[in-house]
């Protein structure tokens, strides 16, 4: 059925059609079933759509679209476009297959990746794909699938040049090396074509940080652009159409609050195969409250290294012990500040710049730009003389940005330590959920600032850290929070 | 904050707000996260709604509410509602503790249940629940939590009656014995307060073919009324609030196509508690394309023993071999047709009949009306003597209805049988996945009508079905799944 376009000024979070009762009863559509919408031209664009079935607001020869639909199909008003009934998938119960712990063939995998790109299992089935990743585990013959799958499905970026670089951290605590670390490699000639994504289950991801001073959101052939012109970049990956499966995962599992290994494995995989880089460090912060025990960091370790040789990559995995946050601030705006102060070399972010120095070391080794054991020299050398800062400012301004003063947010609340004591740890996953109910990462300027780090003693009644929020009721959450959930570990 | 009722045309399946940009800066909140609604009012009700947010379709003094929201709360137009950030809950820790196979508190399945009823649980959310508990199982004491839960959740009905009983098929096959069992007992005496569900995972449940003839939706008040007139009723649960947990749960399942263990052990205890049942029989059909299987059929069984003794109910599970659809129809149109086929004597449905009698003998024999081994012949006497359909017509009557003409859906299509042979088996779940195909259960006069049954030789090209739909598209649907899954089981 051929039906005119109307534009519905609503962001329903997911793709929503409307159509009117007769409409409906025609094609023998129900409320909440899907339906495939076509462009009509000679390469028709498709989609799945959830239907809500309406009286008045549309009529009988139109559909409604939600603002997500608009936007994916880059439609017009009044445009035709031709509606169907959604034929059923087998992709459900493939999902069922993995959920009963038995192992999924390239084709099945494929199927769940596909319909899961055009829209057509809902969040509650994509919910059972993620959960039974998560609970069932995955072969490393699935983990391959799904990165294959995912790649397929998404477009490439192709540079022609010998030392493209990646580096990834896993996640799990606030600190962004990622700025600090691309500076200081691309100031020394490396390509580091760098797509981060944003905040998954943490307080802020890099691209909500980077997206505080310039934009994150570019085509293809601009970061093309801005690659050619300062070997880098730090772009948003998720707008960039190289890997549109795994940011439909991720929206769920950020629900959910899980992040299956095969996931977490094939999104980050996935993403540096999508660049074509040829040496990738992969950063692992081990420890009590991080993503990660000891034990699992090797586990992983052990599959990096396997999917490294799969795919013909020079591939390192750093695994470093964690005991709180790296920087002194958690959040976009305030991870951002701490970025800015090591590359301005205003110190006091001592952590976050050996790790910084560490991995950007790493990367000079693996590449052979500096002998074994001398990548951490070389690293240093390049952020005391400012170069990296630089190459930093080169970056935004190609990017539509530049450094600039942020400032946290308007409402704020101090926090002071019930006793004495020396800061033995500080609560990755806790300090992470305060800064969350604080309203990280939507609200970018939300956030914490910490005035003290592991290893510092304190007062009884010393100011311990401030919290930054964009509305009283959130800063009125997080102290609620607080209250059952003290992330400050004192001997 | 304070802000004034408008009401969104707009049927959601969710229950969504919107607020002007400004008010969900004001408030903290970020699109898709939850608010809690509440009236102002001395018992105020409360709910929680996932929020959109739009520029201009509301004012910032204003909250769109949808259709579901308007209904479940009872608002007026222009109404002062309190909407404040919601707090964070730890249900979905509780959800996650279950993933990783451990057994929950009584508390803890308590709050996760009573995070369902109020909205707080998104959908991947419940997803998640019922996954866990299919996947992992639950121990006995936790589905004894999970019915108390419901239980506490929800209202229940008082009767003063020793002899009130209740009949209950697991379901996995078509047919309905319900109807049928429900007026035999009633015409010899006893109380039969019969809430059913509308179907999960199957064509048509008893309420979706009731609903063909007389209204299901009815108060509890209206109910009790019906009872006494009647000595029965034939209603939809759903709408009592009697076990509203599970309607939420149950809408999920429906999603994934799954009923984990717990979950159908809760829902049927629940039901049957609320009502005050003190007979109970739960109809177990097994076989290779039930259902469940006989091993799990006996596992089951095993477990609502242990239910009926723990809630001191007189219980018993009645395990019968299936091979197919009891009756010729399959749809709540053609189902209901088989009902009335039965109750009026016009032959047909031997299957049906048999079953029926053999679940309203087991319920005589339970409650002492008939002797041991006399339950089949007391039932065949009541419905041969046309009580039953007198009794099924008082009850019809006494809920808006009559037992009248039924037709089923315009657009039909005839299928041939490609050989000879003798029917071994109908399989359940490609017949009822057909049914589905068609438009079952939401387009009520869709469905199958099979002019052969299990154990019939048939001819080439012999007519062996007729298939009804309300829709050219469905029917097109349907023969596109038949041809990879015809259900008819040749020798």
């Amino acid at each position: 059925m051929e039906l005119k376009i109307k534009f519905l000024k609503w962001s329903a979070g997911l793709p929503v059609v409307m159509l009117n009762q007769k409409t409906a009863d025609k094609l023998g559509v129900h409320p909440k079933e899907k339906v495939l919408i076509k462009t009509i031209s000679k390469k028709p664009k498709k989609m799945f759509a959830i239907t809500d079935i309406v009286k008045k607001l549309v009529q009988s020869n139109e559909i409604g679209v939600s603002s997500e639909i608009k936007k994916s199909m880059d439609l017009i008003p009044r445009q035709r476009i031709k509606v169907n009934l959604a034929s059923s998938t087998k992709s459900l119960e493939y999902i069922k297959k993995k959920m009963q712990k038995k192992e999924l063939s390239e084709k099945e995998i494929g199927k769940i990746i596909e319909d899961i790109i055009a829209n057509f299992l809902s969040e509650a089935e994509i919910a059972l794909f993620v959960s039974s990743m998560y609970r069932n585990g995955t072969s490393m013959k699935e983990t391959v699938y799904l990165i294959k799958a995912i790649l397929k499905t998404g477009s490439k970026l192709t540079l022609k040049n010998k030392f493209i670089v990646d580096k990834h951290s896993i996640g799990g605590s606030a600190g962004r090396t990622t700025p600090i670390v691309v500076s200081i490699c691309a100031a020394a000639g490396l390509i580091v074509p760098k797509t981060s994504s944003r905040a998954i289950t943490s307080p802020a991801g890099t691209a909500d940080a980077i997206e505080t001073m310039a934009k994150v959101d570019f085509t293809m052939a601009q970061l093309k652009k801005i690659i050619q012109k300062t070997n880098a970049c730090l772009v948003w990956g998720g707008g960039l159409g190289m890997v549109p499966a795994d940011s439909k995962i991720i929206k769920i599992e950020k629900q959910l609050k899980i992040d299956p290994d095969a996931q977490l494995l094939a999104s980050i995989m996935a993403k540096k195969l999508a660049v074509g880089s040829k040496y990738i460090i992969i950063h692992i912060p081990y420890g009590k409250t991080a993503k990660v025990s000891k034990v699992k960091a090797l586990k992983l370790k052990k599959k990096f290294d396997f999917l490294g040789r799969y795919f013909h990559k020079k591939l390192k995995c750093v695994l470093i012990r964690n005991k709180g946050p790296l920087g002194r601030g958690i959040g976009p705006v305030l991870e951002m500040m701490d970025v800015v102060r090591v590359l301005e070399r205003k110190g006091s972010c001592h952590l976050l710049e050996k790790r910084s120095l560490e991995l950007a070391g790493e990367l000079f080794e693996l590449t052979g730009k500096a002998k074994k054991g001398k990548g951490i020299e070389m690293a240093k050398e390049i952020l005391d003389s400012k170069k990296a800062l630089k190459k930093f400012k080169q970056i935004l301004k190609a990017q539509k940005g530049r450094v600039r003063k942020l400032k946290p947010g308007k409402f704020k609340r101090d926090f002071f330590s019930p006793k004495a004591g020396k800061i033995m740890e500080i609560d990755n996953k806790r300090i992470n959920a305060l800064a969350q109910r604080a309203g990280c990462p939507t609200d970018k300027s939300a956030g914490i600032y910490l005035y003290r780090q592991v290893g510092n003693h304190i007062k009884r009644h010393e100011k311990i850290f401030t919290l930054y929020a964009e509305s009283k009721s959130r800063i009125n959450e997080a102290v609620k929070f607080y209250k059952k959930n003290n992330p400050i570990i004192l001997k």
